[in-house]
């Protein structure tokens, strides 16, 4: 522990013992409006802290304010947090008419249990509190959620309040801010505006469907990526999303990862599985010729759909669904190629990464986990490959102690977007488990059998969620090369059209994606409609501009109009799409 | 009937007499040579006969030619076919020692039964026939398959020996040559060549995992499908391969198409089906939004994987499948825009296979079914509105009666390959069913809802059947702009490499694909590899060349050698490429 360390974890710990008390003045407020109120529990959580609470009635956000207030009242009352300890059976006595304590009480180890007082409320806890309620500082109680009680269905539904507090309220209107700046760019929220995607109940849970607009996108997008991966040594595979549970077998997926499977599929009495990994594919394609080294090494890339099982509870948007589509590419190489692979895999990514707009990211190398695969010098030994390559690539990285796959270490990059959030987005992942299970082998120099080495790697991770990052990350505001519609030409009158007409032409000929507004409705309600659809650039074309051959200009986010000769435009447009520029450079 | 017609027919039906004769002339042979062989049935069949045999032990090709020897004495014996109407009785003691027979004639109604005999041999058989063994023409034994009895797995396996027979001995060769030329192009055939794709029973049949070479291809051609349907109005959806199965009852797939359909996966106690169609995606991503006249057409397509359940013994290489890829499109519009789409979606459908080299074509109208949903009206609207179009477009078409899918009628388009045989790829399909069925609506100029008109589309059919014509078509010899490799560099010597390299670079940077085979093997062993892989060019370079910046180039099928600065052979490689022509022009 270096110096300051320790006297920061004193303040976070001292900042907890206040969240967990701001949870019990929260239950006495809720306690003095609800007389009939029943309680479930109350912790301190990351920024704040929540309490679950059955009572006669629905909650909602217009309720916080007065529970509020009553919390100030008994912040200022500044009553002292008293313990004590009792046996069960005098606790019991005090929660006689609190069902959920009961239960606590009869789970809890031991014949004496403590209970904590502030004011009128008393709760069954362990402690510790601040001295006295005046010590809970700047807090704000924020949202209200359904909760089941113990966390299952199998029980009531109780209502959580959360609520956030901190030491000053600096620190809190701060993090207010930030929250208003993630909920601003919610990919959920923003996708009600911009019609980017669906994902239906009627299909089932954590299945999307991707609509006109972000199809346009995803397909920029996975062009580009084929173009990269090409130029970049890699070959393309494409392979089926259903395969037989003997290869499943074969591939360990059975035994190590049946949990976040779908449950299989009957065919003439033999059973498929829904794919939820990519590799075994990739493996019978490598095992189906002969290899030698000469061959080495393989870069097989594939934009393959997966399906892995997820509790419905955990679904969320685009960030954690049932199918989703892997960036995924298996490199198979000979042993002495790996770090020079590895090295490249690493390049490419930050590479790509760079071309997305995203420049600042962690690397964490994660080590053998408990339940794992392959001997001790197998492990030792591919990790050390994965950390001489950081290190001769001079990056940082934090280790991850025990995050490995089962199957071997890894390298995870975290993406920083632009509100300073971390993203789990790229992983390279050694494997020495399938080249074992499959019998992958090549004939090396020596005309001898040789065991390949494999690496799995994920680049953008899944389609799903680096979209998802994509539309928090640029607040929905794609930059040009791959905004859906990049130009709209906004004709101020009808006999305006033709020149708007023929500007589109000229700049579909170009390859831009540019569409006419031809209603009949005012320019400003137009140009208002193109701002929330938030397409890069609007030209406005009146009788100046058709006289002229020029284009007003008016961009997604200024005000102003700027005038430029339409070729002049077209050539600021091309190569802000060939440079992947965010907006235009006017 | 035109006159020439009945002629025609006349030949026709002698034609399949005399094949019918024929298979007792065969089966008259077999029993010569095996005394006690037990019958099946042998009948006429295009171009050619058929007869099932069981037999002590199992036929290779070798044993043809004796069965042809001894089938030609009997020819040369001209013994007269003589017919005989028998008691069932009496045909039971004929056949007693014919299992196969005996049940046959227990089948038959009546208690009547005809024989055919000829030589030693005697058949249960309506007829007719020609009037002796000696009008069997031109004719060849050309395979050996196994079969079931009754085509049913229940019952024993026999072997069916194949023949074919015609008129006259040119009219044989003729069909000989022909069956030569599909079996040198027999997709499956070549595969083992050009290693494109593996369906290993690993995984499960009818799944295809397509290798690096077929993924360039199948890249290739999916970037520019989906660039032409961009450049037609046309937008990109990509949707899910699975769905609850509240979805599919809606469709009606669950009532309609359930015998295709994979078994069920259960998902917390719901049931998902893999998707065998898109169509349902599609129709959920436009109830999402409230929808105008003004948004009509919408053109919507997805490169979309689906699921059938096909027999084990049907699937064929890549024309029968499990899973395969539709290049499916959606039209949802009003319906006065119904021909002009429709006529829209004819003009797309053949400029795209003139795109790919396919300019011969035949046009079917496919009218209601037996089985079918819609009232009377709405299919004879409908299969005018298409019968329309053709006629406006001025397109001969042929008349499918009763040819419709279930839900309305169709068009479809057969393409001829390079040897003649017609393909069904493109079908063009009018729908009645799902927008009443899922209830889609649009607002009116009118202000009030109505109902949109949907046709189904799909261009290419599936990835998988037309990547099996490409390669028919082609031999294998792909178009240039198709190659996986498109120019291979061999440099003469180790001293020549280094301008090889600088080939290559220069080449690439124009997109080409290209790659130097720097194996230490002679220049021939590299052309002869070359050529076998169908690369569509080489250039040897050697002293001369690197002195005069020239190439010596030699294409996949010609021999000689034709010498170009560097400059002007890679313009005409991106010529080539740009204009899709199928070899370099040199």
């Amino acid at each position: 522990m270096v110096p300051g360390e320790e006297q920061q974890a004193d303040g976070d710990k001292k900042l907890e013992l206040m969240r967990h008390s701001a949870a019990h003045v929260m239950a006495e407020a809720v306690q003095s409006i609800f007389p009939d109120a029943k309680f479930g529990i109350g912790p301190a959580i990351e920024n704040g802290f929540y309490y679950d609470f059955d009572l006669p009635r629905s909650l909602t956000p217009d309720d916080l304010p007065s529970i509020e207030a009553k919390m100030r009242e008994m912040i200022a009352a500044d009553s002292p947090f008293v313990s004590e300890e009792v046996t069960k059976e005098e606790a019991r006595e005090v929660f006689a008419s609190q069902p959920y304590k009961l239960e606590l009480i009869d789970d809890l180890p031991g014949d004496k249990v403590t209970l904590y007082r502030q004011g009128s409320f008393v709760d069954l806890c362990r402690g510790p509190h601040v001295s006295s309620t005046g010590e809970v500082k700047a807090f704000k109680l924020v949202s209200i959620a359904g909760a089941y009680w113990r966390g299952s269905e199998r029980f009531p539904m109780l209502q959580r309040i959360y609520g956030v507090a901190f030491d000053t309220e600096e620190a809190l209107a701060g993090h207010l801010k930030r929250l208003e700046e993630m909920e601003a760019r919610d990919h959920r929220r923003l996708n009600k505006q911009l019609n980017l995607y669906i994902a239906p109940e009627e299909i089932g849970g954590g299945l999307i469907i991707y609509g006109p607009k972000a199809g346009r996108i995803r397909a920029t997008i996975e062009e580009f990526w084929r173009q990269e991966h090409f130029a970049n040594g890699y070959e393309l595979l494409y392979t089926p999303h259903i395969g037989l549970s003997k290869l499943w077998e074969t591939s360990g997926h059975l035994d190590f990862y049946k949990e976040n499977m779908y449950s299989p599929i009957d065919v003439e009495g033999q059973e498929y599985y829904l794919k939820p990994m990519n590799c075994p594919f990739h493996i019978l394609a490598y095992k189906a010729q002969l290899r030698s080294y000469r061959d080495l090494p393989l870069r097989w890339a594939e934009l393959g759909t997966v399906y892995r099982y997820e509790r419905s509870g955990v679904l969320l948007g685009l960030l954690r669904t049932r199918g989703f589509t892997q960036d995924d590419a298996h490199i198979i190489c000979a042993p002495e190629q790996i770090e020079d692979e590895i090295a490249e895999v690493f390049r490419f990514s930050i590479h790509m990464w760079k071309e997305f707009g995203f420049d600042k990211y962690k690397v964490y190398l994660a080590t053998r986990p408990e339940k794992s695969v392959g001997t001790q010098q197998q492990w030792e030994q591919a990790t050390e490959a994965l950390r001489k390559v950081l290190q001769q690539q001079g990056v940082e990285y934090e280790l991850d102690e025990g995050g490995g796959a089962f199957y071997g270490p890894k390298i995870d990059i975290k993406i920083e977007d632009a509100i300073g959030r971390e993203w789990q987005m790229t992983t390279i992942q050694f494997d020495f488990n399938l080249p074992e299970r499959f019998g992958m082998v090549y004939t090396g120099k020596d005309g001898r059998e040789h065991r390949p080495y494999m690496v799995h790697r994920a680049l953008l991770g899944a389609w799903e969620r680096f979209f998802g990052l994509l539309i928090e990350h640029y607040s929905g505001a794609f930059p040009v090369w791959l905004a859906p519609v990049q130009v709209v030409i906004i004709p101020v009158a009808d006999r305006h059209l033709d020149y708007a007409r023929s500007l589109e032409t000229g700049l579909r000929n170009e390859g831009v994606r540019v569409k006419v507004d031809a209603r009949s409705e005012r320019v400003n309600f137009k140009i208002r409609e193109a701002q929330l659809e938030k397409i890069p650039c609007m030209l406005v074309v009146g009788d100046r501009e058709a006289a002229d051959s020029t284009v007003s200009i008016r961009l997604r986010r200024g005000e102003q109009l700027t005038s430029r000769s339409f070729d002049e435009f077209r050539e600021t447009v091309r190569v802000t799409i060939k440079d992947k520029e965010k907006e235009l450079r006017l």
